[in-house]
């Protein structure tokens, strides 16, 4: 066999499959999975849309399409994109084999081994792995609770020359947080003028638990009177279903051109009977009051797991308290290593993702992803103590030896 | 907007985009596209397959899935591969998004720039795509009515050192011939002990038109006595339906291990959606009665091009007899210009892929791809008429001058 590219060198290791793996196990309590519920999917209306979907369309459905993506779809979303304020007339929208596809697409048109890309730390792990595999030299900018922080930022504009900024503005995977709007605006300020793109990933736009948040997940490119170049990465996996494997891209001209040539050879077009389903799903109104449901379903999720948190983990422990989405991001006192605290909540029936698993640097170890979205609800309680009671175990001895 | 990559720069221009575009016009008679027929899709088996589907099922359609596939459908293709002689005991499935993604994990597993990739010339444009993308550097090697060129292979060996031989031994795409079983063995005997993968693509393999075509469309891979290192690619496309985006691969542990990683990053899984459909219809026994109708509906329209082929061309101009598959290849005289005949052909009302397109050095052009799979069957021997009148034009002054 010959030798392997120099990328492959570079790939992260199995460590995504080995938490999946995990994650799906049987035994366990999962808060690892960041996917959405599996009895929340819109099963009976998709099995409505089919049943009366008319022969033409279908036999579109099995065939090819553009590989911009299927028309009508194109045009529905691109309606329902305006109403958010994006610029849908002066960019160029594609819909990708998922929003992970938008992000490798990017990599592959813009990332040069060695160049530099700016993510938050922490930031999401199939970013990261993309990024890593175009060989990049990732910078984490540290993320607050109103998003990344600016003075860093804006220090390290100035001692590198990234090509990209990864940003997750909307309940953020894994950090649970979400951009205020004066940050957004901040940030765009910030980058006027600097030859960079903004890469915007808005996966969990729908997932507001309230107005008051709903206010606050304005896309930054809905925002851009600053010039900057910003990719807007959404998917259809949040609201709709990872299975049909659709997100979209939206971007200038100039950028699209390429990412379509691009995307022309990694799979020729996304999968067009998923895409024309998914087109009816929103063409019909069905989004909107699925929506309203699992904004409240997952609302619960997260107010009992909020309640479970405050019962069980020790006063020192800090966690986000979610808007919207599906996490919930924990900080340890810096002495502690997640990784530990995870082992041992495994051998006592519970799973989360670790800290270091979204550190680009791979590294900082004392924090928690708990993921509430797609689990029983009556083992949120038993599980969140089953961590805390690990990681009580984990705070003592330390108090002891002061 | 910062520099595009070194990727970017390699990659073809939007060639394949615009022959799409040209294939799908209304106007003109298309034996452009290479896509199955839009009227022979299964879709009143999938409706069936949707209704009877069990609420469990369709829960695990719309999440994500492993990565290297859906379950069940690796074991029903693990069984059908079987069948044919392929070694699934001690090499590894992966369910692909397409058969296009199974080329591009390969390409980024082992090809760095500059590295030489063989193909057969001519060789299916999407795979040259790939390895360009991939900035390789590609050595077409001939490709004869019963296979690649093996003195010429051989003799290529000795001059380069490349990581891949890619070959598309079962109707080929563009060639429309078929490998006959003496080569496939020679070929395996000439690699043997090479450091090289052998990547068969065997999109077409059911699409054989009678029991002695049947008989050649053995995988080499099956044949292998010769430990050679081989991965096979398969697709959905041609037996189901494109549009679900489902292809394989098969590969040894080694290489299996790196690509699924490799695939995690790209787009996480293939779409679960299409493969829980995928998956029954092999199951209930759906796909050889609904291969059986494809068969001779595709020779059917074989037949057609060919008796038309006969009636109108020039007597100097050959083509293949396609035994199974899509296509016709047509040889013309040296002199000619296949680019110029097209312009021509479409003012008149047919369309097809110029020769070019399939070198891989982009430049041989005496050749012409008839795709007769996707066309009212009423049709082809009226568009064959207009290219014959053509081909015809550019001829009579060549002889005019001798």
């Amino acid at each position: 066999m010959p030798f392997f590219s120099n990328t492959v060198q570079h790939i992260r290791s199995s460590e995504i499959r080995d938490l999946m793996k995990l994650a799906t196990s049987p035994n366990v309590i999962s808060f690892a999975g960041g996917m959405p519920n599996n009895n929340l999917f819109p099963i009976d209306e998709i099995d409505e849309i089919i049943l009366k979907m008319d022969k033409e369309k279908k036999k579109t459905a099995f065939q090819y399409g553009p590989t911009q993506g299927y028309p009508p779809l194109l045009h529905t979303l691109k309606e329902y994109l305006r109403k958010k304020g994006l610029p849908v007339d002066t960019h160029k929208l594609m819909i990708t084999t998922g929003s992970l596809q938008a992000i490798n697409i990017l990599g592959m048109e813009f990332i040069d081994p060695g160049d530099v890309v700016f993510t938050e730390n922490p930031s999401f792990i199939g970013g990261l792995a993309v990024f890593k595999a175009f060989q990049a030299n990732i910078v984490g900018i540290p993320l607050e609770n109103d998003g990344i922080n600016l003075e860093i930022l804006e220090q390290k504009l100035n001692e590198y020359n990234p090509k990209i900024l990864y940003v997750i503005p909307n309940f953020h995977n894994p950090g649970g947080m979400i951009y205020s709007l004066e940050k957004r605006q901040k940030l765009l300020e910030l980058l006027k003028g600097k030859n960079i793109i903004l890469l915007e990933d808005d996966a969990y736009n729908e997932l507001y638990f309230s107005e008051e948040a709903k206010r606050l997940t304005k896309p930054i490119m809905s925002m851009n009177t600053q010039g900057v170049e910003i990719v807007y990465a959404g998917s259809f996996s949040k609201i709709l279903g990872p299975g049909f494997r659709l997100g979209w891209m939206l971007a200038s001209p100039e950028i699209y051109e390429k990412a379509e040539i691009i995307k022309q050879g990694i799979d020729a077009c996304s999968p067009n009977f998923t895409q024309v389903i998914a087109n009816e799903f929103m063409e019909k109104g069905y989004l909107e009051p699925y929506l309203n449901k699992i904004r409240k379903e997952y609302k619960q999720r997260s107010l009992m797991i909020q309640s479970a948190l405050e019962k069980y983990m020790p006063k020192n422990i800090k966690w986000t308290k979610p808007q919207g989405g599906f996490y919930v991001w924990l900080q340890l006192p810096e002495y502690m290593d997640s990784t530990k605290i995870l082992k041992e909540s495994i051998d006592n029936g519970a799973v989360f993702v670790t800290g270091k698993t979204f550190d680009p640097e791979n590294i900082k170890n004392n924090n928690i992803r708990l993921s509430y979205s797609n689990m029983d609800k009556n083992q949120i309680d038993k599980g969140v103590k089953i961590i805390a009671d690990v990681v009580r175990e984990y705070i003592v001895p330390k108090i002891n030896l002061v």
